[in-house]
């Protein structure tokens, strides 16, 4: 039907008394207001005047009306449109990606959100028995998604600096179609401030990564919610901003599907995020939008096509915006990990690297310290732990749990595996045997972090002084 | 995670350290606010009081704040929240399920719209090589939906009184699992204005349905978005509207998924809709969803909740729209109705059943009165077209796009059908003989009924009189 719509919109002045659409005058909105921070070019923090909140704090409209002109009319903002967004709200998202990746040739589909646009990404690419790579430690709402289609996981080691190319060449080299199925295609990545573990994959390692890709024939779903929290140097202001040249960026063959999301920058509530693609993927993309969820909403449309215009805020708003935002979270990253070392780390039995990016702090707990901790145990599989690493953690979240505090254990995150892939992971060093850790956050309520992190450091001191 | 979270939930005074929710403060946004029509109780008929539109119409606002008091807040609409939707938003959208429908023992999942709604239902209910039965003639772009997931679909007949009792009864005694594959266990259905016939399904009828359901154990999807959008004998206000009886409101047994939406009585772009199911059913549709789109935009949850909220419309401003809404849609039936009986079926060419609801008007081309007509043609399979009708139609369409019309050939509406499918239909009675339809609507820019339609006439006219 859509091909058919195409047909005939190419023909000037046509009567249509084809589509079941509402007429906008019987919509019973007339106008739809967001009243938002300021980012106006004399307010250098953005972030730091909004979050002081006095009654003089100023601030901008977003509006959208039927009868008043405006960059989105409410007349087709609230009408059905095609499964790749309203052309304002594209091209809005398009030039954003344009200003901070400069694509070769792609093509912008937006979303309802991070969550859909990658599993969009998993049920376009994966078909049943398939293979996908991913970080051996993940997030697990994003890795469950696309089991129910058959698809297996195989877990790729990473440490501080991301995803490690060798083990990815590994993995890839030795993979033997006729006993473990077809070689993986696709790798699924997190490249900056990793969730769970906060990592973030160095430039060498993206240019290695995006190579071996190349070599492989992989295709990268680059999910890349934390861009815009990078951590580092002082930046100067004006310029773009230094962030890691992502994987988009390099993408010279097509074979990145980058997805982004407004829920980390701005609000998680709105859910319109978009997929930046080569034409190829984009067409498949909105395909497969039109016949699962169609297009996003209008009001988020609404939103970040004003937003981004001459009269709302503009990418240099919008980069304003969110240089102050890395400001604030740095500030309380830094705040995170002072309080850290004061109260887990220097007792010497956890520890932490601060993250580059992101929001999450991923906890080492030096659990072979333990008094009760064993590395005597053998499992005939390989593939299992040989230590009782995953028992201790366990009891420690729980003991956490029991003091009245939630921390994510790191054994809910590891990547789920098929008996196929167990072939490939190393029996000398089973994930099982590496689930010490702990993700938290610096992105919550500040005031928690103090009480939070001492209940941590109390409960680590009692787990590990116990009485052998 | 989502069970460790209730785990987790369960304790007071928890402090978290575990989600990566950014705080509402770095939010930035203030205040939401909707300018809408009025639907005080002292406008009887508010849809004419909105399209009068002058300067002096009522508005009403529905504002959601950070800061000030408000039926939902931005401090949690714009944040994470779960797949079946905030508290207040899920709260809304039942009370007005219980008002219209009052379901035995049931609960409502919020969607991201009805197209969201129906897709998840199939993916929640298919496996690979399933069938599952449709009204023969069927808004494709939703039947296209399941396909890539490997489900059949099995075509049952329908007349201007909706689907057909018997032929449901006929498809399912005679079913064969060894020859056919597992008998259908699921039904969709689009009992109101169906698309794109624009029959509704009759009272009796719908009874009958349920009990076969009852009878063969299926399943029943109700896809009702044109429900508010019923035409009849005068209303009496006041109390509840006179509308058919839905299949949810007589399901006893927990077997029907219901789906709602707000796009035809409000407008499309809102991308908003829910799914009434029992509790069991909600269970998995939230799973779905969590591992899909996630929970539906704050935007929309903030628009029905203070739309269904004591400051907004309540129920009662709800109702008070939807049937002025239905007398509005109503009067512009009656008006295409008009015109069609003049420029249209006078000629004898064509003629059409008013619709008792939705937007479309079936147009009935009485083909085999062309001169080219022929129904000759014998085809082995016994599946395909005996006649030239669909030649015919696909000639006749193209003549109305040359002339500038865009009408529904439809054919495009055919299920699709696989193989095994073909044993159980009747080779006397191909729907490819009957694709002598044509889908036009109402609902669009009033001002091209009458030129659309007097090009129809001409059209038909040319077609039919043209030498043998």
């Amino acid at each position: 039907m859509k091909a058919l719509w195409r047909l005939t919109k190419g023909k000037p002045n046509m009567i249509s008394l084809g589509n079941g659409d509402p007429h906008y005058s019987l919509y019973p909105v007339k106008k739809i207001q967001y009243e938002v921070a300021s980012a106006a070019e004399d307010i250098e923090d953005p972030v730091a005047v909004w979050t002081a909140a006095g009654p003089s704090t100023p601030t901008q409209l977003f509006t959208s009306s039927r009868d008043e002109p405006c960059n989105l009319s409410l007349k087709t903002a609230l009408a059905y449109s095609a499964g790749a967004g309203l052309p304002e709200a594209q091209r809005a998202v398009t030039e954003l990606t344009k200003f901070y990746h400069s694509p070769p040739d792609h093509i912008s589909t937006l979303t309802v959100g991070n969550m859909d646009g990658v599993s969009k990404c998993f049920r376009l690419l994966g078909s049943p028995g398939d293979h996908f790579l991913a970080d051996e430690f993940s997030f697990n709402a994003l890795t469950n998604a696309p089991l129910s289609h058959g698809v297996n996981w195989v877990p790729v080691k990473i440490d501080k600096g991301g995803l490690i190319p060798s083990d990815l060449e590994r993995i890839m080299s030795n993979w033997n179609e006729e006993t473990q199925g077809r070689r993986p295609h696709v790798l699924y990545s997190v490249p900056s401030g990793q969730n769970p573990t906060g990592c973030t994959l160095n430039a060498d390692r993206r240019k290695k990564v995006y190579e071996l890709a190349q070599r492989f024939d992989l295709i990268i779903i680059e999910d890349d919610p934390y861009y815009y929290l990078q951590y580092s140097e002082e930046e100067s202001s004006g310029t773009p901003s230094k962030l890691m040249p992502s994987f988009l960026s390099m993408d010279i063959d097509g074979r990145v599907l980058r997805v982004d999301s407004f829920s980390k920058i701005m609000m998680p509530g709105m859910r319109l995020g978009w997929i930046t693609s080569s034409p190829l993927f984009h067409e498949h993309l909105v395909s497969l939008t039109d016949s699962s969820t169609q297009h996003p909403h209008g009001f988020g449309q609404i939103f970040i096509t004003e937003m981004l215009s001459a009269s709302g805020w503009q990418i240099s708003g919008f980069d304003r915006w969110t240089r102050s935002l890395r400001k604030e979270y740095q500030r309380r990253r830094d705040l995170f990990l002072d309080i850290f070392a004061r109260e887990v780390s220097s007792a010497g039995f956890a520890s932490a690297d601060p993250p580059q990016a992101g929001m999450f702090v991923w906890i080492d707990v030096h659990v072979r310290k333990h008094p009760r901790y064993r590395c005597d145990i053998r499992d005939s599989e390989g593939s299992i732990a040989r230590t009782n690493v995953p028992e201790l953690m366990e009891e420690l979240f729980e003991r956490c749990l029991d003091s009245g505090l939630v921390v994510m254990p790191a054994s809910i995150f590891v990547a789920p595996t098929s008996p196929q892939v167990s072939k490939i992971l190393d029996p000398e060093d089973p994930i099982q045997d590496r689930v010490n850790f702990l993700r938290t956050t610096f992105a919550g309520d500040e005031s928690s972090m103090q009480p939070g992190l001492k209940i941590l450091g109390e409960v680590l001191k009692e787990f590990f002084q116990e009485q052998k």
